[in-house]
């Protein structure tokens, strides 16, 4: 990069975590020419004139309560098979460099800071990360673990929500990826409106909902009625054993019912399980079970299995978030975001199915065009 | 039916076949209240004011090289579970009013008339059933057995031109629901220009590759590269005996293969079977094995494994065919439809994808409206 | 029958359920040779001496808190496609016959009785249908719904055990074929030792269990290492109903586990789901995905899909069964008998390996042989 | 391993391939105490007084028309997947040692040698091992790739006669873990008569098949009859490619279907597909469709599908055999042993249920005890 070049941070709240890792591994691997950039969708064509930030314009940093360092993190997932064994040595200064951003996160149990002051805190760290970096600006891009779903009076904001408030504050544009609270709390509404940021949310769209946002739609367009439609994840990992709390899990479950209900018109019979399966480290299976109607009534069945590394799978769509919201940033946009539905298991309106989806997003695309 | 009514032919090329058996009793059995419309697109609410021609005014007639009585067929596949038992009971006087329209077809072996004197004579039969019937027009179908794909240098035309050829020559809309070859040959060229009919083809999408079709897109929009992509299909009944022939199978596999390499833009790797197993009557069982690239190479593998009931799926599939080619008939429209690529594997033009199929029929729907 | 023919009687607690319906109705068919035995070990080869009583030697009545008459009971069954269409009516005499010997179950609620005067009721009811019909013995089968599992503490026994304690009050010999307590309760000990009948139990091993109880002995043979192994149950009609219940899961996951841990050594990483899904009716789909290791950690992925009628693989079990412990009764065996761990997710005893099992049983079939 | 020890060689046909080389690379690793011994049944506690030669004192070498120095073929493994990265260097000493025991196989096109010729040069290289190495006896393993089926009237005997006839010749106990004709041919009938040495084959059982003769029983203990049988392998590496052709894939069909036969006592309906997909590498994926009936002939449907290594499934078995039939030759048994039908899918004798196959082989581990 020359040293004139724009350059924009991303912050992730989870920096240390397999998600953030491969990201931050990634994308120095593209930027080197290492690896084509499978998965990153603003690398395909209809995204070249959008006046993206370069990928080897990024810099990244972020909040953690772990304390592994990052190219040790890298190895670790190495050897799980998340990336190539010798690419966490062929990117060891950039994954060092990140790692000299990272910022204790919290609350952390005994901490006595009320939320102001840990809104205050992270903020402070965003708005020093910039400077430092001399950063034209920093999207903050939530993968963190899922939080449970808070509950009902709750007298605090969940940390997620102090985050998000916190990149508010910095002026900084927000993605939240998991099924976490963030922003999506009455107490943070008039921040939000008086922010004028642009964000997107919620919980990443990487693999059995993303099958569900193409399948749905083929039944309906077919008429062909679904009685049923049943599913069960198995995941080992940091996610599976987050998901292994029911509180986290149902507000996982949450967002993977929504598209089948939104595109089907009401919800069909069956459940959806996740499974804390350690053994399967980073990999995940997701096996769904549809059972539909046909002509007078013949009953059929459609059975997927989805095997794949869900970091591997959520690192280029992060990669893809944090330049959009930068470039909507950049040309003045502000709010939520529906063209990012093609994203996200949750989305911020907009259509349910991942073809209308992926039509509004190359709609936003062209719309990005324009001067940088 | 008032007296007054404006009536519609429906002639299948293979009309004791399980498809038009399943398609002329269900037809009854819609129109009468018996069952839902399910799997019939034409009923859904996008289509109501296209001035399709109603379920209930649709008379039906056809050619086969076969005997067995069309009730006593529909008996045979309620029995296979592909209709409800009573049903053929219940529509019992309307297959009995069909069967009495079906013409004997050919040519069979042993039989010396040339190509011209079948093409008359199979055209004499279709304007003899809209005389008798007082029909407004007459489609014509083809649902009979996927022949081999005809030898290079071959002096007469196959079977299934013939009737393609007798179809434009009676001046009716023509639907090849097959993968043979119907109106796709040089020597009708000439014929179908000057008949300036509506036609619509090639290989009817029901199962395997109606997934492909939802698949690959997706792949595509989520840039992520398909290493390979595998297939096996089983089933039996008569289906199954006509695709066990390698000739055969080949015409109906160029078609599959077409739809992946429409929308990854070349073909992955990979074999489709397809294996006669009686045991499995009209039943098929379709498994698919789709191995991908993710993220820094990343490797990731989806299954599918389709259990539907072949006549089923087709048979209202081929009640919408007919309904919107009379009425692309009456609206003087003529020509291949690229707008029915949604109901192909192997389409007159028009995008590959499922999504972008549904929105050109829809399109086509909105273009049908107007005065009857 | 000759008149001078030695009759069996088999009782079945649930005696309107699908189970039970279907091994009466499918009794009375193969009696007849209208269908073969599929199913039922017991007419196979090695049994053909064993001296067991004639499948058309049966004779049927039981329990039963509902009212529905069996002919209504086997034509729903048909109509979901359990049993043929036309049987229900072919065998219609022998429905009619076992409904007139079904006698009202219980405790329903506010039936005041005490435990002693319910199972003093049931045993008469026992006693009486042996004295009317002549009946050289009688063998009473639990195939009613899954109870919960017993709270500890619990002041009454639990109605499996009522009738389990009247079948030994009456004198005869009992199976449970569900996973509810029956005669597995300190309450009834000295009663079963007193009665020195013969007995077996407890969950009959149709499906997912059976597929564990071959598979998993492959992995130990082989030497491979099994790291997880999760499965998920889905199914409709009153077994998916009641299963729905987490208490009745439990009960039934229990035993599915068993088997692992007998077999493997130790549990596996790995859960059971059971999901009651109404629209499959009694078809049953259980997905199980084995993770295991191979040479140098070596990471490898079994995965089973089952698909079928949960009541079409119980009733030749229940019917085996029935003929096993009369002909066991008529030899003069009482306890519990491991021989018939074949039968069982949670047998009495007996090795935990499907083909050990069988050895087993061969052995049992051989040991029953001799003069009747 | 001290001076004095007893040791043993295992000479490899296709010494350089992927199943030889995981095999010698794993030996090495697990006689290092570097990786537990997965998947090698001989190091089960019933064979711990067999008598057979410890792991770490075998010494490899063997035949290759290839030039592929091992050390850089087990890089190229690793970075496959099949086997860790890192084990490559951490037995380099020992992948270098039986590199420079492999000697050119052939013969090559182009070679003049007659088959007798052949016979004495291959011969001559193993009584050379034997000497050059102090080795007690050397078990020679045929884990080249599967040869066509010879043709009729065939002149020439295949490659893998000839090697075969040159382990006779030179005295070494003989294995055949492919589906190659080796010993079995009339040409060798003699010889193998007159050398009294144990051999055994045919073709390893490793996934699909090693699935299919632990269900098969399972459907024949229940009373099931099994309607059709289905089936698709999809690999790469050399064994893909190498069955791409259809003579050779005629070759390993053989084999699969014999258990199928010989267990259900007929040959079910369905084919048997194997597929060259090179992206999978050296992973296999396997799927089967089980078509049964039940109770009244409800039809059922079972499904799996194996995902493994296939070199890694190999590899373990292939040391056990080398093992077991070196202790064979020691305890001076001879002639084809039906005792180890447990690891062939085409077996010289014995049951075919691979349970009734692992009690022979504890039996023979048991007739092997004694002095050594």
């Amino acid at each position: 990069m020359s040293a004139h070049t724009v350059r924009t941070g991303v912050w992730f709240i989870g920096a240390r975590g397999s998600v953030a890792t491969t990201a931050t591994a990634g994308c120095a691997a593209v930027a080197a020419g290492l690896h084509p950039a499978a998965g990153m969708v603003t690398e395909t064509a209809p995204f070249a004139e959008s006046g993206l930030p370069p990928v080897a314009s990024l810099v990244f940093g972020g909040h953690d309560t772990l304390d592994c360092p990052l190219p040790k993190r890298a190895e670790a997932l190495a050897a799980g098979g998340v990336m190539p064994h010798g690419l966490p040595s062929a990117v060891r200064s950039e994954l060092a460099a990140a790692d000299a951003e990272i910022r204790p996160g919290g609350p952390l149990p005994g901490d006595t800071r009320t939320d102001e002051e840990l809104i205050t805190a992270f903020a402070a760290d965003l708005t020093d990360f910039g400077r430092r970096n001399g950063l034209a600006r920093t999207v903050v891009v939530n993968v963190a673990s899922t939080e449970p779903a808070p509950a009902p009076g709750a007298q605090r904001l969940p940390a997620s929500s102090l985050y998000a408030a916190a990149a508010i504050r910095a002026g900084c544009p927000y993605v939240n990826f998991t099924p976490s609270t963030g922003l999506r709390t009455p107490a943070l509404q008039a921040a939000v409106a008086a922010g004028a940021l642009p964000h997107a949310g919620r919980d990443g769209k990487t693999g059995q909902t993303l099958l569900r946002s193409v399948l749905a739609p083929m039944f309906v367009q077919r008429a062909l009625p679904v009685r049923a439609w049943s599913g069960t994840n198995l995941l080992g990992g940091g996610d599976g054993a987050a998901l292994a709390d029911p509180a986290a899990a149902a507000a996982k479950n949450a967002g993977k019912e929504r598209v089948l209900t939104d595109t089907l018109g009401s919800a069909p019979e069956g459940e959806v399980h996740i499974d804390d399966v350690p053994a399967l480290g980073d990999w995940k299976t997701a096996w769904d079970h549809i059972a539909f109607d046909g002509f007078l009534g013949a009953r059929m069945v459609l059975q997927t299995t989805w095997q794949g590394c869900d970091s591997a799978l959520a690192a280029p769509l992060v990669l893809d978030l944090a330049r959009l919201l930068a470039r909507a940033h950049e040309r003045g946009l502000s709010g939520p975001r529906p063209e990012l539905g093609f994203y996200f298991k949750d989305p911020d309106g907009g259509p349910a199915a991942l073809s209308d989806q992926y039509l509004a997003l190359l709609a936003f695309a062209e719309r990005l065009r324009g001067e940088k």
